[in-house]
């Protein structure tokens, strides 16, 4: 279950004063928190592409070359999208016997060739792109949202969504889906996976009717009530048709929340900045792994995280060895979810921008090589990853590099990133020269993939999507003139 | 239990990602959390003495007209103390019979007339000021420890203090003295009421050896882990005696976390700034009550509430009626904590510095009349109340009057005082014309006490306190030059 730009900070359990997710409160009591858990990239498709792959986003090729350290994702006049060279989890699980299902937001690729049912899912409800809009369709089509590998109507279209109440049933249907399938998988005994993949908390922020209105937080918290509901009927619905000792499932989000759509937004709790940064705030994400019988309740595990482990560890649960052609970046998880281990294993979190690596985690520290929030230029447009926090050489505005002598915080005593330490003491050099073996060895053994975010075209965007036809819902669109995509931040 | 500088965003159940505190979230878990709770100043002294009187500072003289909206406290240089006009919880409770003990940090003035005994208390173990030190006894007296009305010893003399490892067993010391103090007034079937003000996590922040270097956050998070152990042999304490149904427990700190003690500081969770300022970082404050068999288990109360509610709650479960003859700042919580009521009470929150009214809330809105959080010249030498957070025109370095135009923020969709409604909504129209009559009818009403914090004088300090020829530790002090204290904050 992954949400979308929903915060570390947005969870009750996680500290939101307006204590909005029960729900998912009861799932961490019965379950295990994950503090220390951390997405991939501060931004929504290189996330998504490295959850389904095992691998950073800068070897699965969901990162750009065009300018240095750049976020890059899959807005509808994206040319690329997830290569035939990666595999992904329903792939391998496939293997198996699984059956997958995705239920919301794909985000790797929406021409013909990256859709779901095209790697490896065998269901879909949901649609490739952000529910931005609505769009003039001569001039941009409105996103498609599918069924399985044909569409079935548009974002504002068929699909209403509110700009001006908020109100939209997109999550009501998306948990409708994903119950459905796992009834005719638990009936059938037929092992599956379900990517539940609503977006409520992303820009545009909605909600069903009967939750708007109902948070202290207005529409950002109605739309998490709402999600947290949906959590709560999924699991509840586990329990119902007895599988639940038999479902290990995982909540988390894919991004930090971003703090650009004041005040509608999300929380990242204590830490640095949000969404698009390698702070804390962009990086570290809610995480709760439950499985009765098997996790025990109420447990915490400080180990180091992050959403690759999650490909790792559902393989190693599948009883499926992954491919040995290539490097994965996840660990199998499985000893810490099982507590058959207590003691935490050291390995590093690498946080990158582009095809840069802005900053690695190890232990309680975090080691910032590059930093930057977002440019002068956008900043003083009155973009702003960071409201109201200026730490002073970390939050900065132009990139500034550190691989001489990185910015060292210490993630335990200071996790808002506030207080460098200084270079002067031996802590900082014992860190850095604990960390760096981890950075030169990671750096040497780098084999980035091919760049899939670097060109844009007017002409691939959801002009005519399969089953268009059928609806009468086919668009002309321009001819190709491809350019270089520009990614601001 | 009043903890000393703990922030909202500490304890487990609010947020603080390295889940130290499983006894406090436990007692969460089996009681009410009220995350709309808040402190009556920035400040221990004040805080502490409306807690005991239920009264505004600015009322119980527990403030001082020096300078303008300074805060003001109790150093041992301080002439003042509680004013015997004022009536404090434990002379209210004697009426019906209950005994009172006051465990830890008194801070309601150490002179002769103001200390515990003398104000209510049967019974007292701990000391009248802050632990700074240790000094050089020629010039400024270590802080006595009493036991009852006289002097046990001094800090870092008998009762050590380490500050190069952070060692000291007084929370030990205070959790054994309220064990005591409990099992003697059970076994005699004699009502009572404890006040544990421990106050490790101030400055300078101590643990006992067993927890240090146990947490991740260094040497507070280990002061941390022994008040949450503390804590919850407290309640397990009340289990084994078997009265916890008779018991009312509640757990708060006197203020938020001082942030400018880094890094060996706490966490105000999202909220902005911290200790000395009127935002959420420094006035709203962690709170669980629990009473098994009365208070329902589990559940969050989102009640404005603060800590001169205590008193008024405590006179109503003890059957006590208050004085008629003065103006009390509490409400009754009974019905909110035994959830007789669930639609909350529209009640203002004053928020003040000395006595400048500079904030008031009232329901999701806060307005601002004035901001600072502290002067340029003193953030100049380093001294920041904020680090690393920077809200333009709300974390200002001088005092920035706005009474015309209050600055309002919806705390429920930006609890951390980010983002200030525009002047020109009717959003901002609307929750003016609500909060104005509550700040009219308040500052018409208002009696202010006589100012205790004005004046100090190296004479009054705790030279030779009650019992020290016992212990031939009387000291001389220098002749009475008394002078108008400066109060920079």
């Amino acid at each position: 279950m992954l949400m979308d730009d929903m915060g570390w900070g947005d969870l009750g359990v996680f500290g939101q004063p307006s204590k909005e997710t029960p729900n998912l409160d009861a799932m961490a009591a019965q379950g295990m928190l994950l503090p220390n858990f951390y997405t991939a990239n501060p931004l929504c498709s290189p996330s998504r592409a490295a959850l389904l792959t095992g691998r950073l986003p800068v070897r699965n090729g969901f990162y750009t070359t065009n300018a240095h350290a750049r976020n890059a994702y899959t807005p509808q006049e994206i040319v690329g999208g997830i290569s035939k060279d990666e595999i992904l989890l329903p792939q391998m699980l496939k293997k198996k016997g699984y059956v997958s299902k995705i239920v919301g937001k794909w985000h790797l690729g929406h021409r013909p060739q990256y859709l779901p049912l095209e790697n490896g899912f065998d269901e879909w409800f949901g649609a490739p792109n952000c529910h931005f809009g609505p769009y003039n369709s001569s001039i941009r089509p409105n996103i498609p949202v599918y069924n399985n590998s044909e569409m079935l109507g548009r974002y504002y279209e068929e699909f209403k969504i509110d700009k001006e109440t908020g109100e939209s049933n997109l999550t009501e249907m998306y948990l409708m889906e994903g119950l459905d399938f796992i009834l005719r998988q638990s009936k059938a005994q037929q092992p599956f996976f379900l990517y539940w993949a609503a977006d409520a908390t992303h820009a545009p922020v909605y909600a069903s009717k009967r939750f708007l209105g109902k948070s202290q937080r207005g529409r950002y918290g109605d739309a998490v009530m709402e999600l947290d509901y949906s959590v709560g009927q999924i699991l509840a619905w586990l329990q119902t048709l007895g599988i639940e000792n038999n479902t290990f499932v995982f909540f988390t989000s894919d991004n930090g929340a971003a703090l650009m759509s004041a005040p509608n937004e999300g929380s990242n709790g204590p830490f640095l900045c949000g969404k698009e940064t390698t702070f804390e705030g962009g990086m570290r994400e809610p995480a709760i792994a439950w499985w009765p019988g098997h996790i025990k309740g109420g447990t915490v595990s400080f180990q180091l995280a992050n959403v690759m482990d999650l490909f790792t560890t559902s393989l190693a649960l599948a009883g499926i060895s992954p491919p040995d052609d290539r490097t994965f970046d996840g660990m199998d998880l499985t000893p810490v979810l099982l507590s058959q281990i207590h003691q935490l294993q050291d390995r590093p979190i690498f946080f990158y921008r582009g095809n840069e690596l802005m900053a690695v985690r190890l232990g309680q520290y975090k080691a910032h090589y590059w930093t930057w929030s977002n440019s002068w230029k956008e900043f003083r447009t009155g973009i702003n990853f960071c409201p109201g926090q200026d730490v002073p050489g970390v939050t900065t505005h132009e990139q500034k590099e550190h691989t001489m002598q990185p910015i060292i915080f210490h993630l335990g005593r200071d996790p808002g990133e506030k207080f460098p330490l200084s270079v002067l003491t031996k802590e900082y050099q014992d860190v850095l020269s604990r960390i760096s073996p981890f950075v030169e060895q990671h750096k040497k053994s780098l084999v980035p993939g091919i760049p899939q975010l670097n060109m844009c075209d007017m002409a691939v965007m959801n002009w005519a999507p399969a089953g268009c036809e059928k609806l009468g819902k086919c668009l002309k669109g321009p001819e190709s003139k491809p350019w270089k995509c520009d990614w601001p931040h």
